[in-house]
Parts: C-alpha cells; sequence; structure tokens
C-alpha cells in the first residue's frame, strides 16, 4: 500500500496519552501532520472560534511527521490544518482521539473528538473517532491497538463508504471480543447541579449528572461495548428526519 | 387552549433584539422563563461547561414571566432552566432564537441557537429553533411575526410529531410567502484564515470563509430561503447511517 497522508486530532490535548498511542499506530501507515489542541477541550462539541485570534505552534517536525499545538477547539484544529498542511490536496484520512471516555450513543452530540471528525467528513476527507469507555489518563489502551490498527488499514484499503465518517468505541477490557457494526443507542443525561456559596456569598454551580440508557434494543453501541466488542457507528450529518416531513405538512396551510 | 409553559433562549445573548422579539411573541400562549447566554455564544455548537463554575442572574420577574442571564453556553442555559424552574415537570415548549443569522443548511452544525433546541429534545421538551437569515440586529424581524406566531400555535396545539424537533429559518424579505416544510441542503464552508503578526511579531490567525451549497436538488431549506419562503426542517438526533450498516461488514471479519 502506497503511504498515505494522514492527519490526527484529538479534544483532550496534544500531550493527552490517547493521542500519543493513535500517532504510534498510525505512524505505520503514511506520514503524519498531527494538529491537536493546546489545552484539554471536552466538551466543546462542534465549537468553532472566529472572535477570537488562533494561535498554533510547531512542537516536531522529521521527515514524514509534524506537530503541531494549536489555541483553538478540534474543529479549530481541523480548518487550521487544513490551511496550513492540506492547501494543495486533502488528507486520506483524518483520526480523532483516542479519547478518555466514551463517546458512545448521545455522547457524540457533546464530543470535541468527535466534532473534528464530522468537521473533516464535511470536507470530504475520510475520518474515524477513537474512544475509550474509561476517563482515566492511565487506561491501558494496549489491548486496543490491533483493533485500531485493523480499522484504519482496513478504510484506507478499502475506502470509506460513501457519505459517512465512523463513531468507534472501545470497550474498557483486557480482552476485546472483536468489532460490531452498530446504532447509537437512545440515552441522555440526566443532569443538577451543585448550588455552591463562594468566598464572598455569591452562589455558583457545578454542572454534574449520570447517564441514562433507556434504549435496551439490540444493536446498539452501548450493548457492543457491554459485550467486550468495539462499536463501530456509521455517522451522518443530514440531520433531516425525511420520514417525519409528511407529519408536518399542517405548517405550510 | 390552556396557557403554556415556555422556556426561551438563544445564542446572541439575552439582549439581542431576536430574542426580544421572540419574547414579545411567546408571550401571548403561555407563561415564560428566559434563561439565556449573558454574552455572544454564536458557534458555540453543542459547548457545555463542566470543568468551570456557572453563574446565573434573575434579570426580571413578575407574575407569569421570569428572566435570567447565565455565564453559559446555550446548552448550559437549557440544563441550568430545567434545574432551577422546571424541577417538577418540564416545560411545554422550548423556543431559541430568533438567531441573528440563517442556521440552514450545516450551519445548524456548528449553531448554539439549535444546539439548545437539539439538548431540549434530548430531555423530550418540544422545541423550535428559529434563525433569520441576516446578520444584522438592525434587520426588520416583523415580516416573520404572523409566521412565527402560527408554528408556535400549531405545535402547541397539535403537538410535535415523535422523535424530532424543529429548525425553521426566516428570509430576509419584507414579504414572506409562506412555509415550507423543508431538507438540511448539502452545503459547506471553504475557510481559510487571515495570517497576521501582533506587536510583538508572533504571528496570529483569524478564521475566514465563504458559504458553498453543493445541493441544486429540490426541497432543501436554502432553496426554501431563495424562494422567500420560511424553510422548516425536522431534525431527528440519531446520528446513525442506518443504511451504511452493511456496507461496514468487512470491518468485523
Amino acid at each position: 500500500m502506497k503511504r498515505k497522508k494522514i492527519l490526527i486530532t484529538n479534544d483532550d490535548g496534544v500531550f493527552a496519552p490517547g493521542i500519543r498511542f493513535l500517532i504510534d499506530i498510525a505512524k505505520e501507515f503514511g506520514d503524519i501532520v498531527v494538529v491537536a489542541p493546546d489545552k484539554p477541550q471536552s466538551g466543546t462539541g462542534h465549537a468553532i472560534t472566529f472572535a477570537d485570534p488562533l494561535r498554533i505552534k510547531c512542537i516536531e517536525e522529521s521527515e514524514n511527521y509534524v506537530e503541531y499545538s494549536c489555541s483553538g477547539t478540534p474543529v479549530d484544529c481541523v480548518k487550521m490544518a487544513e490551511y496550513i498542511a492540506f492547501k494543495d490536496h486533502l488528507p486520506d484520512l483524518l483520526v480523532s482521539g483516542v479519547n478518555h471516555g466514551s463517546n458512545a450513543s448521545i455522547n457524540i452530540i457533546y464530543s470535541g473528538t468527535m466534532a473534528a471528525v464530522i468537521e473533516a467528513h464535511i470536507d470530504n476527507i475520510p475520518s474515524i473517532g477513537f474512544s475509550m469507555n474509561s476517563y482515566s489518563h492511565k487506561t491501558d489502551l494496549e489491548p486496543a491497538r490491533p483493533f485500531i490498527r485493523k480499522i484504519i488499514k482496513d478504510i484506507l484499503e478499502k475506502g470509506m463508504p460513501a457519505d459517512i465518517c465512523l463513531n468507534v468505541n472501545i470497550p474498557h477490557a483486557e480482552q476485546i471480543n472483536g468489532i460490531r457494526i452498530s446504532r447509537q443507542a437512545k440515552a441522555s443525561w440526566k443532569e443538577s447541579f451543585d448550588n455552591r456559596i463562594d468566598p464572598r456569598g455569591g452562589h455558583y454551580y457545578w454542572l454534574t449528572g449520570h447517564f441514562h440508557v433507556e434504549d435496551q434494543g439490540e444493536g446498539t453501541d452501548i450493548k457492543a461495548l457491554a459485550d467486550g466488542y468495539i462499536a463501530v457507528v456509521p455517522i451522518q450529518i443530514d440531520l433531516t428526519a425525511h420520514g417525519a416531513m409528511k407529519s408536518l405538512k399542517f405548517l405550510e396551510d
């Protein structure tokens, strides 16, 4: 296989173990450009920065490798990478992650990792987000290595199916049972706030919450993770509920 | 019709003309709770704040009306509103906007206005986002009044169809021709950056770009706006490309 051009980013920041692990795997397949946030950006969703300037800094450069940190969000990183490193032609692949924490189910909506994937997909770059179902930066990622390697290799060789990008979630387990193509489980965060008093007597609030899965059906990403499988969900960016268009006709009268 | 409980937010900030206009229309139909950002939050996407505390301030309170500003993102505002004002039961409707700028087509992905709508929808609140196809805060919103009123009234009376929320975009025109149920047009932002030098000799970058519509097909939100119609797109939050699941089976081998 001809060496490819691969763009790598994440939302935990350029120094997080997850992106170092992903860089290490991806190096086998191509020339690498890393543009990742200079600080953690979890929960930034698809935020972009247009009211403030962005800064970018080259951290490392060698023959087949260049790495930058960027002051912006994961989506800013993708846009910046296209501008500084891929003006003439787009990369063959973007990989984002490995995120420290699950982006299965509804978490995709809040995820900076997956926002970068979706941004690259909008710009017609084949793109994959990888997330580990554990928030700890000390979690051993090695059991996932052969599977991440296989997914990258297969997609580079066989191509990404049309009009999708991939949300890949990895179970936190010593032994992984395999890969399951899955659908996004229906779930939500049940939030609350800690109401606290600051030293000057003012109220402030910390967001807290727990994840609630309503969807006990078959074939979900959450079920795959629970069974010890890697969940691969094909993601589309057309949010139109085509099947519901008829049911809204009353608004046209 | 029994008076309803209506939650209102936006991403341009609590003092933007668009939200004042929306409040004025919605007051007819119910008791109002406003929780909106204390500063502009355009382009924040579905960002949430969990690494910093949030502050909230009551600006106005009367018998059927209460208004708060919140230091967080539009999604934070929805979560905060549920916590402080709707602990016992959820509002009958969330309306977000009127945004100063289009959220048609791919803009929904970047939009704080629509992120608030999607957040409310995740929590099973019927929800509608309204956006005006003009960035100017001086744009006359009056031509849209009867249409916004009708959409709110119809949805409160007839109910929101299952599993969707609404993305409503309004043409910038003195005369609006009507309402069209539409699909999300395929488009992208072609970005670039202004590369500038600060007074200390450092490089910084400003994001710029133009909107490029690839989709010349029928029935899109962009086409409806161009024809002088209000575009109503039913939005779903299951991002799974169900039709593409089979084409990925090779990853399971």
